[in-house]
Order: C-alpha cells, then sequence, then structure tokens
C-alpha cells in the first residue's frame, strides 16, 4: 500500500505496510489535506519522520461494529489515559500522547492507517468528504471559543489569511463579533464571506485597538503586529508555530496588560456541528485535488503563497 | 525646596519649585520608596525627565477640607476621563494619561508635589508610615488577583524575589494556594514567611508543571524560566518590564496553550486592606532608610542585588 512518508532526506511516496495496533480501527483513507504543519514537519519541526497527515475523511474498515463501513473523521491526539495530565481532563497534552502523523504515530496520507475507537467521529449525513476534511483544522478555530470568551460587541483581527486563518475568521463571526481579516494578498481577501471585512497590511491602520487579535501568520513577525493592534487589556490568540525563534519586546505587553493566548488544537463535535449546520462551508478553500502518488508535488504546491488548501485522493 | 531630578545627565538632588496643578492637592512628602522603575527610568526607560518617585506617603496641605492634615497615599496613574479609554472603565490606560514620577508629570522625591484629590486615599490607622509607603507595589501585586482566578488548589511559583516578587508571593499566599519562591540569593529566600516555601535556581526541578508562574525578575530571561515551569494551559503573569528587547520562543506556549497575562500597576483598595488587617507586613523588607539629600546614593543603594526597599525621607 502506498504512503507518503517523510524520511531523513525529505518526504517520499513509497509502499508503506500500516503499523495497525491491536485494539485499533483500521481506516481507509477518502480523503487527506494537506495542513501548515505538515510543511513545518518536513522543514524539520518536532524532528518526526514516518507517514504526514492528520487532516483526513476515512471509511472504518475494523473496528467496533457499529462503526464499520462508517465515514468518520478523528481527534489526532492520542493520550495514555494513566498520567496525572489525563486524570486532570487535560488529554490532549498528555507528556504520553502520540499525534497522528506529527508525533509517535504514523499519519493519514497512506492508503490504510489505525487510530484509537474512541478518537472516532462519525460525519453527519449531508456533510461531504470534501467539507468533513476540514474538521480538524476548523476543531483548531473553535478552539479560540472554547478559551476565550468573545463578545458580540467585541471588534475582532485575524491576521493572516492562509488555511487556518480563513477558517478562524468565519469561526469568530460565528459569535455576532465584528470581525476584520489582514493578509497581504487580495486574493485571500477575496476569498473572505461578505461579512467579514478584509484589510491590506497598508490599511492595518483602520484596526488599531482591536479587542481580540489572532495571529495566524505562521511567520515570526506576526506577534509583534498583532500585539501592535490590541487595545489595552486585549487579548492576543497565538496560533503561530514556528520552527525559528521569535523575536518579541514583551514590555509592552506588560505596560498595555494583553492576555496572550496560545491555542492549538480543539474540539470536534463544534466543528462538525458547524460544517452539518451549513454555517461554515470551507470548500471555497480548495485550492488543488492531487493523487496521494503525487504527494511530494502536492506539498511544494501547498506551499506556494497563493494555495490554500490540497486535497490528496488514494 | 530639595527634589531628586532625573536630568539628561542622569540624576541629581537640586533645588527644585514643585508644579503645583491647577484643582490638585498639595502633597507633603512623609516618606517615599525607591522601585525597580525609577533605576530603569535612570537607564533611560520612557524617556523620562523631571522629578523620580512613585511610591510614598504624604500629608494633604492644600486640597479638599475633608483631606487637609491627612495621611494619604495615591494612584499614580492621572487619567484624562474624556477618552474612549476611560469611557470604557480603563482609566489607568487612557492614552492621554499622566503618571506621577514616571511619565509627564514630576513624582513625589521631593518635598512638595501635587496630585487630584480623586487620586488620594486616606490611609487607615494603625499603618505606619514605613508600611503604607509600600501600598503602591502591593497594588500591584493585587493586580494578578484581579486579573487571574487562582484557585486555593494551585501549585503557584513567583519567579525572582527583589521588592515586587516578595510582595506577589505574600499577596498570591492570601488564597490559599500553595506558593512557591525562587531566587538565586539565599538571603531573599529567607525573608519569606514561614507558610512560602523557597528555592534556588538549582532546585527549581521540584516546582516544574505548576498551575500559575510569576515573572518577577526584572530580566530579560526570566520569561523563558517561567514558561519552563509551567504545566499545559497554565498561566504566567509577566510583571518583569526590560528596557533590552526580549528573546523568547512562543511556539512552546501554542503547543501548549499557556495563557500570558502581562500585569502592571493595581487597586490600592484591597492593598491597604491588607496592611490594615495585618494579613501582610511589607516592612522586613526595608533594607535602608536615607535622606532626600542622599537620592543619588539612594539609587546606587537600590541597584545592588542584596538590597530590597530603599526608603528616602525628606
Amino acid at each position: 500500500m502506498r504512503a507518503l512518508v517523510l524520511t531523513q532526506d525529505g518526504p517520499v511516496v513509497r509502499d508503506h505496510i500500516p503499523e495497525l495496533r491491536p485494539g485499533e480501527a483500521t481506516l481507509r483513507l477518502e480523503v487527506g489535506g494537506v495542513c501548515a504543519t505538515d510543511l513545518e514537519l518536513v522543514r524539520g519541526y518536532m524532528g518526526f519522520e514516518g507517514v504526514l497527515g492528520h487532516e483526513w475523511v476515512g471509511i472504518v474498515e475494523h473496528g467496533p461494529a457499529p462503526l464499520v463501513g462508517k465515514r468518520v473523521v478523528g481527534d489526532i491526539n492520542c493520550p495514555c489515559s494513566e498520567c496525572s495530565t489525563c486524570h486532570a481532563g487535560r488529554p490532549t497534552h498528555c507528556p504520553n500522547r502520540t499525534v497522528l502523523g506529527i508525533q509517535g504515530r504514523d499519519g493519514a496520507f497512506a492508503e490504510r492507517f489505525s487510530l484509537p475507537p474512541e478518537n472516532l467521529h462519525v460525519v453527519p449525513e449531508g456533510v461531504p468528504p470534501e467539507a468533513a476534511v476540514f474538521v480538524e483544522p476548523l476543531a483548531a478555530a473553535c478552539e479560540i471559543l472554547e478559551q476565550v470568551h468573545v463578545r458580540p460587541t467585541d471588534r475582532v483581527v485575524v491576521l493572516g489569511l492562509g488555511r487556518l486563518g480563513q477558517l478562524c475568521a468565519r469561526v469568530l463571526a460565528t459569535t455576532g463579533a465584528d470581525v476584520h481579516g489582514v493578509s497581504r494578498s487580495p486574493g485571500k481577501l477575496e476569498l473572505l464571506p461578505r461579512h467579514i471585512v478584509g484589510h491590506t497590511l497598508d490599511d492595518v491602520d483602520f484596526v488599531r485597538g482591536s479587542d481580540v487579535v489572532v495571529d495566524a501568520t505562521g511567520s515570526a513577525d506576526g506577534l509583534a503586529l498583532a500585539s501592535s493592534l490590541l487595545r489595552p487589556r486585549g487579548t492576543l490568540v497565538l496560533k503561530t508555530t514556528v520552527h525559528d525563534l521569535g523575536k518579541v519586546n514583551p514590555t509592552g505587553w506588560v505596560i498595555d496588560e494583553i492576555t496572550l493566548v496560545g491555542s492549538r488544537c480543539g474540539p470536534f463535535g463544534p466543528a462538525l456541528r458547524l460544517l452539518a449546520s451549513g454555517a461554515i462551508d470551507p470548500t471555497p478553500l480548495i485550492s488543488a485535488e492531487m493523487k496521494l502518488s503525487e504527494g511530494v508535488e502536492a506539498l511544494t504546491k501547498a506551499s506556494e503563497p497563493s494555495t490554500l488548501k490540497v486535497l490528496l485522493r488514494p
């Protein structure tokens, strides 16, 4: 069976015998999505080697009877369920966790792969695989509302309108807040729905003094710009993980009493409900669909500045 | 009248005619306290020139009749009361504010100075001036509890046990939380009350995985160490303002979903109540008392690593 594997010498598509762990469900890939984190992994982030891929929709081939044959998505964190962090109710932060296609566990860009059955969520009827494949980054966008009370009267700025930024802007707009997106690329501004206001970088003076600013730039420079757009006592949500060291001056955060919230993976339930209700349609963000056998080319395509989501099919 | 004045050529004690603004109360200095911020101002922070001093106790000489002759302390931020930030209930962040001895307004290290009467708080009976002079930094310590819900079951670490760190540790311990203080100096650990656990830097492994960590190191390196002591989803309170740029890697904050809270000035009412009840006795932190005429020497003394609080008397 074929898989897109990250080796010491870079990513390759090759034959791969999936490691199907006992007690886990076996999944057949329907469609995968390339994420910025995949590109960071290729650059050396986390020191990962193995099958890439953590955004996916699949069909359960083997597993608990009620799930077999169902179209599912799944939480990518596999906690140990035994340590104090798990017992404290923070399983996604378990220090012994493996993470699908990111840490200690082969990912989903393969014809077959496996996950614990408790990680799986059945895709609601009416949500096509091309939409459901966005559930992992959409859940990461929902995580912001899990962590921060965004008020309907707030002005919210999303900095960076790549894959994740586009979804964050749409999720934040569900609160009724006045949401603005900022990108250096006019093409990405055009993708925003009408109720979200777009600004180029030349234009950011209009959104200084905002209540909440999300850094989804994926760049080490994003944090400083995000800080400069906040009002005193505002909240900065940090989504950017960069392999390079960032440089910031935290003194301004003290003087302005900023709250900064690091935000990572999120809950799948709300993300699936937003897809099922039609409140969020992520499919305009699809830039290209490619074959798993073209996986290396798909990573190159995904790293081009104008590309949003690249889907992979087996 | 004599004052400790920060000039372009550094701090000097010289004759000074106080600027007594119309409508403000005139105050006679009883005792002042040298703060780390004064030392930062001397190094160029904020570009301030004028009379230094924002920790003080004084007697009202002229002002509203009920206040005349009273021993008072006072909020150091003087907002415009007219802008949108003031109207939004954040007067200490007013962009037009002046700040006593820090920004656009002569400070308290002078025989006479002035503040708006609404900034003044009468010192409760039984609180001596040597304790009341700590009210401003004690209020800054109380600000942490105004911003962060510290639970009685939390483990809290205060990093840096200088003037402000010592007060933060004492205020945080009022919650019943398990409070630990970390300092490179054994002398500062000995000053901790018995219910606060002291650790040297060699010893910090014991407090990894803490719920709340306060960076009160006053050093650009404090933030990275503070980050490393937090549990996933823990809260980092940042009290350090440094003139130099800090260097941090914010990626860890995203992965661990850290909340970072910048924390500055705080409310005087709770601080005065903690002094009046005897819950906090700051007087063991007094390292030296000097004359206002020795102000330049007092700044030097306050900058020695072993010194905690230096008081100034007219």
